[in-house]
């Protein structure tokens, strides 16, 4: 048995992501993507989104199961506590997309992953959202996320596989830098 | 029947938000809150967060019940589609947070809802987080949101609830101005 010839096993399918990326570099238009979702109110601070097809290639892709989230504020500020707060689930995004990062650049640098945990935590003050102090944000103060990764690699190499994920991240950048958002009433 | 004193219900307590408005004007540092999620690699893309506890009003807040929530790529990333992408958990936040807010503001003015619909859609150019294009940024390159209301008020009455839980969602600000991240490998 050849030791050096063990590939990982991390799921992440590399060759067809790199594929995708050799395609894409020939045909840019086709990575133009758009992803959507759709909100119901239900009651109170209570909703339901549903997420199901998006746009991308140049088609509709549609998906065999639609996803529902239920959304609510807890019972602390009289709501009923049905679902996470929407801010929870900003925090939801961002550690599934560093997360799922890590496992793919370990699976491309043929780092096996036993583990991975992150632990994340959102610093906010209420006196932005309630209207007491226009000087405070209604957002984060900043988010602080700490991974515990086991894996056969050195701790260089799994801070460098941590680096990777967060430069290549959506919602890293999502979070860190500003997007335009447009509000309509239809 | 005075036609006049029919209160609007939306279901929220506007009662006890308009009281820890108060109480927390003059306590500051219970409006101090950490919210937290952790995040558990499954296997590939997948994984699966958890929301449970937060801190506030001075104390940890435990739930009754944790949140668990399914993060995956689609199948067309030769991915599982075991729950939404990280980056619709973004549009997942934005949508309830603005929609939670409709209904609290309009429960304040006396507004009576009947159904509020969110359509969220935004944009993404794959190269970026394929790294194929460095100019072009990893997150979205713009969001929009469209809401359906139906509601015992004018069109004007409508507009002006949406703008202003557009000015009070901290998930919007979240997503259009920039908030620090730390991360870091325990």
């Amino acid at each position: 048995m050849n030791i050096t010839a063990i590939k990982a096993d991390n799921g992440v399918n590399v060759e067809a992501l790199l594929g995708a990326r050799a395609a894409l570099t020939e045909a840019p238009e086709a990575a133009q993507f758009k992803w959507r979702a759709t909100c119901d109110w239900v009651r109170g601070t209570h909703s339901r989104t549903t997420v199901q097809g998006f746009y991308g290639l140049g088609a509709e892709q549609p998906r065999p199961q639609a996803f529902h989230y239920d959304a609510d504020h807890p019972e602390l500020f009289a709501a009923e506590d049905n679902g996470a707060t929407p801010v929870e689930y900003v925090l939801v995004a961002l550690a599934s997309c560093l997360t799922a990062g890590i496992a793919s650049v370990a699976q491309n640098r043929n780092i096996q992953l036993r583990s991975v945990k992150a632990t994340v935590e959102a610093g906010m003050d209420m006196q932005g959202i309630l209207g007491i102090d226009s000087e405070v944000r209604n957002g984060f103060d900043g988010i602080k996320v700490t991974f515990v990764i086991d894996a056969d690699a050195t701790r260089e190499e799994i801070a460098a596989l941590v680096a990777q994920s967060q430069r290549r991240s959506a919602v890293f950048d999502i979070i860190t830098n500003p997007t335009n958002v447009s509000v309509q009433v239809a």
